[in-house]
């Protein structure tokens, strides 16, 4: 059994219960037993197919070779064909869809944990995050034959998926999105599979955008039908959706054997994460001509200039896959440098007369800084993990509570979730470094896995939405938005753990302290926007997110800590009492300075000339 | 011009008056024209010879191939071979030394501002740190005889030299030093080049261990000289200190034509700093038989069992050289990164009523966000490069200045050097990831410098005493030494500078603020020592660096802030108060939770039970 198993366990039953889910109708065939089972699989397979090639996928990174069509093709690793077959024929594509549709009806809280196992065994295999999130996205707008064709073959492992949104030109301003998409001549609307466009751009950052991993590619793209006047309508409501297909398919989704006009354009050689290929796609440039010319064949999803609210409506669960992926490489960093303190000798303990180096030398985890170097990662992978969970949890309840339950999860999750990417991101790649760190030289050699647990995480912070993006949206949008609703029922559910934590000795004093991080974020929040003037209020929306994240990252650790009893007698639970106590006492006290600045909507860094950087 | 030349001659003519120097005796034919053409010399030849092959010396690692004598050599890339000729050619190699050894008599603090233009251009191609600290170690310690046949080789780039402190079961534990040198025959004391040992042991993590960059290498190595029983003394005070040359030398330092029992056992295949060659190098194994059998050949200097203390005289200015590395990484990031940040377009400024996409986007450094992180770069690179010119000051004070002057040096270093071995390695790598962040997935890709420079800079925490380290030898050593005169000493330089510094309305507050920040260390310093028991003094020794670390920069911008006028126009001078400002209201304010847990000696992490993790 993984070092994991046991905390996922946990946070799913002693404080998530959730078992209770069980209990409705959708769940209704579950149980505890088949929620471990999934675990089980996902954790041998994991341990099986994933774990034992991390190394190898970072240093043989896919190739672009010549197809024989003129274009080129991927070569990837025999054993990331291997992994991701095995991911197919576990189920976990469609884990959470319907029995009818060949699904589980798992809940997305043992989905996502069950994610866990094969991030930490290697995040950059990856575990079909992006078709499933692809999929899903044409089960919410697609038509009944865009499901049929194109979803269902996705969660079967027939086909996978991507999400082409950058450019070159547009990274994160997706306004200015350059493709163009052109019906594609007469009765382009009465085409089954949708309206008929053929496509003419390029595409940046796309993964998985070529590969031969699957019978057929997918992809989703975000492209501008030019008005009458033959321009495109500028910022993101003139973005419309498009299933562009690598290869065609007829209407019972069998391969018609024509290519569509999408070319790799290159690769990009990335610092991590190298086990996913990352591609320059250019659609309509006419590499591969179809049905008569170039110009990549795209049928429209939903309605023209809805392009973006149909990508968002999937973006807090890829979010929330982003956070877990961050806090899997932290944990996986915290197990190899736990497993390095306790088997490395070296040094003594300095006793009041010094050391005495006539005495043997004794393990590492023996001198305090490295205890606290562990406990500070498992502080941050523990508390993240736990975060994600909850996170995953609200979209169980966003999707089969009751009415006002799912209204009120839908707002927290669109509070939380900012804080579920970036806050992991930032934090269990600190921890990675502390792994290094702990591993001394070695650490720093690529004999041991964790240089690559740092470098793979370093890419958390930037994909699906920089920091800074996260942080714009926090404290530009979600705080404020529906008069600040989603902010009140966060502090109400951090109030309501406070309640509870105050009357056990043992917690009192953080939830005391707890009580205070939170008014002193309420404080900062009304103090940024005193102006009501945006450009002030978000200057410094990057503290304000990091704050945030600790005050959440602390109440996890509280609401924890309630399921642990104050005098357990189990390792594991002292473990958690011990985490609690050093978020709080080393890392909760951070947050006065990350939100003196914010209060006071610091003006130094939008001040400084730019001729005087 | 670099971008780091007019910051580097702000710091050195207009901040330290460095020109003052010349006024004493040894550098009396100096003058800011000669320390320019230095500079302008080392430029150039970083410009020429060492940036461009950057990411060449990282993608091409040293190999290890057959030695055509049943062992290993090393083969470089030839950028690297040109690039050392060059640096050795320039006379970089001996610019602190006498006239009459072929030296410039260049005052340390200048030598250390060159170094820096060779590490922002290539830090892992390197300029000749380990041979200068070397050679300066003979020079100190060795007999008229060493020093001529070795160090003066070494000097004129004949020879270079490596240190060959830690072993495999020995990194930081120096007292677990197993390598032993046993007299070598009769009349080994006698040998004119010193007292001649076989030595038999095996060395790691060695820089420059093994290639062909120079005729003959001169490894210093640490190794123990057995009792009359044939036991090791255990601890520090066993070690002693050897010459062992890689090809042997007659007594006007030519070849004899042997070769010495010094055996490349492989190579560390790193994260990043991968133009320097990393060895293990087998000692007296039987590899190369050298005068009638094995055993490696080695010369002792000074006296059996002052090893150590031969070994730390040049701590001081290889720990400043650790510093000074890191801080030129976080500068080249910051460099490149502004750079980008200048010329990229991408997005536009929130206004009152959100964005208009008609605009064009604008170029990132207009967003809020880019700015804070290009001025945090800035305030972390620009403060460190400062501590470290500080610091080289300090040297050339114990060196040149009169006795009492050059005392309250000596203790000032003990004190700060720990600091300016850390802060940057910490600090700086943070620049680096900021570097990474503004370049979004660019900066993510290998076709972009910063992530080379953030995995570079990673192992500076590492090596040359890692930041626990570090940690323990200020808190633990430094601030107590001496009855706490070095730390008084640094307390009343600091408290000079605000002094200073109150009397002027725009620094004032600042001012306060230090002196407040001050008061927190002394406290904090005092509460840790009130049980008087190191273990738990030490418990939080690395926040407490932390703590200090910022304290002391924070000084360094108040008092390099005294150089600007208030009222500048000059846009170099007002980005300099900028970052003091950023440094004073982003940064100082994080010491207090850093403090907090070295003022409480919290146990937290040495009380958790090592089945809790």
């Amino acid at each position: 059994m993984s070092a994991l198993r046991p905390t996922v366990d946990f946070l799913l039953h002693e404080w998530l219960q959730a078992g209770r889910l069980c209990g409705r109708p959708r769940f209704a065939d579950h149980s505890r037993e088949t929620f471990d089972a999934v675990l089980d699989t996902c954790e041998r397979i994991a341990r099986e197919k994933y774990a034992p090639f991390n190394r190898l996928v970072d240093t043989e990174e896919p190739r672009a070779v010549d197809d024989g069509q003129g274009g080129l093709k991927v070569v990837l690793p025999q054993a990331t064909h291997e992994a991701s077959r095995a991911f197919a024929e576990s189920g976990m594509l469609s884990a959470a869809q319907d029995y009818e549709i060949g699904g589980m009806q798992l809940p997305y809280t043992v989905e996502a944990a069950a994610g866990a196992f094969f991030a930490t065994a290697s995040v950059s295999i990856g575990g079909g995050l992006l078709t499933i999130g692809n999929a899903n996205l044409l089960l919410a707008h697609g038509t009944e034959l865009q499901k049929k064709v194109f979803a269902l073959n996705e969660f079967n492992g027939r086909f996978s998926g991507t999400m082409c949104l950058s450019e070159p030109q547009a990274g994160s301003s997706l306004s200015d999105v350059a493709t163009r998409a052109t019906p594609d001549g007469e009765g382009f609307e009465a085409d089954p599979l949708g309206p008929r466009f053929r496509l003419r751009g390029n595409k940046m950052w796309i993964s998985a955008g070529e590969h031969e991993l699957s019978e057929n590619i997918v992809h989703l793209v975000l492209a501008k039908i030019p008005g009458p006047d033959g321009k495109l309508v500028p910022g993101v409501k003139g973005i419309s959706l498009f299933i562009v297909p690598k290869k065609l398919v007829d209407t019972e989704g069998r391969l018609t054997g024509e290519r569509n006009d999408v070319a790799l354009a290159g690769l990009n050689h990335k610092l991590g994460w190298r086990g996913t290929t990352n591609t320059l796609l250019n659609f309509g440039e006419g590499k591969y001509p179809v049905r008569g010319g170039a110009g990549a064949i795209g049928y429209l999803v939903g309605k023209p200039g809805e392009g973006l609210r149909c990508m968002f409506h999937m973006m807090n669960e890829a979010r929330i896959g982003i956070g877990m992926a961050a806090t899997a490489l932290g944990l996986a960093g915290y197990y190899a440098s736990l497993d390095y303190a306790k088997n490395r000798p070296q040094g003594r303990p300095v006793g009041p007369a010094g050391k005495d180096a006539a005495q043997p030398q004794v393990r590492i985890i023996e001198h305090a800084d490295i205890r606290r170097m562990l406990l500070a990662q498992k502080s941050y992978g523990e508390g993240a993990l736990a975060l994600m969970l909850y996170c995953a949890r609200l979209v169980d309840e966003l999707r089969t509570g009751e009415a006002a339950a799912a209204d009120e999860a839908r707002l927290l999750l669109e509070v939380l979730t900012p804080i579920a990417k970036s806050w992991p991101s930032e934090f269990c790649l600190e921890a990675n470094s502390l792994a290094i760190q702990i591993h001394g030289g070695y650490g720093y050699t690529r004999d041991f896995p964790v240089e690559q647990y740092w470098r793979d995480n370093r890419l958390n912070m930037i994909h699906e939405g920089t920091h800074g993006i996260q942080a714009a949206d926090l404290l530009g949008r979600k705080v404020t938005m529906e008069g600040g609703k989603g902010l009140s029922l966060v502090a109400g559910r951090i109030n309501a753990t406070i309640e509870r934590a105050i009357h056990r000795p043992d917690l009192a004093g953080h939830a005391n302290a707890l009580g205070k991080a939170l008014q002193d974020v309420g404080a900062a929040t009304k103090a940024a926007w005193a102006t009501g003037n945006p450009a002030e209020a978000l200057r410094n929306a990057v503290p304000y997110l990091q704050a945030f994240g600790h005050v959440v990252i602390a109440w996890m650790w509280l609401d924890v800590a309630l399921s642990v009893p104050a005098d357990t007698q189990d390792p594991a639970g002292q473990g958690r009492l011990a985490a609690l106590r050093y978020f709080f006492h080393y890392e909760l006290p951070k947050i006065g300075a990350w939100l003196q600045v914010v209060a006071s909507r610091d003006p130094t860094c939008v001040e400084i000339p730019e001729e005087a950087f």
